[in-house]
């Protein structure tokens, strides 16, 4: 579908007006999940990760049987300063990758039953430098947000967002840091695996886009100076989920940190977000502190292309076969405590 | 197939003349993992555990298609103690919602494509009260034993073993008490949800059970004198696993302490055996560090039958396919760093 917004103020315009959870879903699926046939509370976070599944589905006993995995590439003018270990050419070899099944991320939306879509947006035209300028221009992030918001299925029934980026988690620390508040050290990590010089000047970029661009303004001008093209379409295919009151769970570092710029334009907007996993890149635990959010997993993942929230699929799957499918003390005849 | 042993010493030496991992494919497993498309380690603990698996599997490139989840139920005579939240009758009760589908792990086995098998032992005949003699005689404890050895099938490629069983946490609790050290108080907690009097009934009948047994033989003995059969199944089951070079998922506390028992009957009889996750039962998580075994997931989960290592087939069955699917730099034509 057609894009919502046509300009920034449209697109915070979206954001204000979306729809909320089906309290009386969530209602009765919390009566439901306190009949089943376990000791209350046995099953732990799956079974508030049902509950607010069915607040969001408008159903007491919903189904996962359509996830959706977009992964979003893009290439970032900070990565000509050295911030990667990779080169910049592995963006665009590893969307081909995407396409030929041989990433992490192929194999898990296989596992998972998730149809798997790959969007490269315009990666032989790198956002700029943001240590010297905004990463892009308002028609340049809103093409991005547009091409996430209209890549969502409305036939899903639960979105992941994934990235690939050379140089985007030195954009999500930015982000991080301008939207959140302290030191670039803080907040800037080692990404795909640089070394020791190379988190020096990674550090550094971090700190000099936060100089020139923080204060200037929101969440969505923030994802607009410091964010990318691919961190732009994950911020739009989030939005876009919202209004079709379908969840998200949330990846890793910088899935986080595009999720963010969404929150810090219009508190609230993540309330259909799940956080999967807290990742190794050791500012994604404070990023997700910072939203409130508290991670299903914790597995050391740094990888990136949605895999932990791909994993993730699985224990929703499994928390929403509990709720919906299994018996009440009264059906099964067992005693109650 | 008939167990391989009719006494308690043959048990002992089948566990000791076990099966090891394969070091070639272990070995060609780590090669082959530095060489897929991602930065080194980025995939976490998925590639520790994929490797692992293929180490057991015997082939570099393993698949998991064929899971099997046992759920073993048996009654307890400290039950009548009064130290569960729950009535005995529950452990009959429940073995019939298993067979009609309406448990949590009947949705779970479902939702991970696994094959559930159930299995009761003689619930109309708890085992003895441990605080006043052993709870089975050799015999009895033989026979669970066996029982659980002879219900893994063959053909599966990753094993899970739950259970139910009122009054099995007490169980446990006496287990590790005896076999780990410490006091009662700090291997006991609540279960299904035991109130303070509760509480403090099943300490005290841990502390007395613990008082009159421990010391009195290895990890095999006290399993007699203070497990249950559901517990000694499982033990015989994971020893079978072993056997086939199957791995197991370990589940949650009661499983980890039938578990126990077979590693402190012989070191490194769990090599083969991953911890699932670690649940709110307050006791597993020390209980896991006594084995040195380190949970994938922490879930708040308390409720047995296996559910939580249900879950981790999903972990599993994504870490086995990125390792054995994803291509290979060479193959994919991207820049390694």
């Amino acid at each position: 579908m057609t894009a919502a917004f046509s300009d920034m103020a449209g697109f915070r315009a979206a954001l204000a007006a979306q729809p909320e959870a089906d309290d009386v879903a969530l209602a009765a699926a919390r009566a439901r999940n306190g009949q089943l046939t376990k000791p209350p509370g046995a099953l732990g976070r799956l079974e508030e990760l049902a509950i607010w599944y069915a607040g969001w589905r408008g159903t007491e006993r919903p189904a996962v049987t359509h996830p959706q995995i977009i992964v979003f590439a893009g290439n970032h003018g900070v990565a000509a300063q050295g911030v990667s270990a990779f080169p910049a050419e592995v963006t665009a070899q590893m969307v081909l990758n995407f396409q030929h099944g041989g990433a992490a991320i192929n194999q898990l939306a296989k596992t998972f039953g998730a149809t798997l879509d790959v969007h490269a947006l315009s990666l032989d035209h790198p956002t700029a430098d943001f240590t010297t300028a905004p990463a892009m221009t308002e028609a340049e992030l809103v093409a991005a947000l547009s091409t996430g918001w209209a890549a969502v299925d409305p036939e899903a029934d639960v979105l992941v967002v994934g990235e690939m980026g050379i140089g985007n988690t030195t954009s999500a620390a930015a982000l991080a840091a301008a939207l959140v508040g302290g030191d670039a050290a803080e907040w800037t990590g080692r990404g795909t695996g640089v070394d020791d010089a190379g988190l020096e000047i990674k550090t550094r970029v971090v700190r000099d886009g936060v100089a020139l661009h923080a204060q200037k303004g929101d969440g969505l001008e923030m994802l607009r100076r410091l964010g990318g093209r691919e961190l732009a379409a994950m911020a739009g295919a989030i939005a876009r989920a919202r209004s079709l009151r379908l969840p998200v769970l949330l990846d890793g570092f910088i899935c986080t940190a595009a999720a963010l710029t969404l929150e810090k334009t219009q508190a609230g907007a993540l309330d259909h977000c799940a956080a999967s996993h807290v990742s190794a890149e050791h500012a994604h635990a404070p990023m997700l502190a910072a939203l409130g959010k508290t991670p299903l997993m914790s597995l050391d993942l740094r990888l990136g292309e949605g895999s932990g929230a791909a994993l993730a699929i699985g224990v929703l799957k499994g928390a929403v076969a509990c709720l919906s499918g299994m018996a009440t003390f009264a059906e099964a005849g067992v005693s109650d405590a």
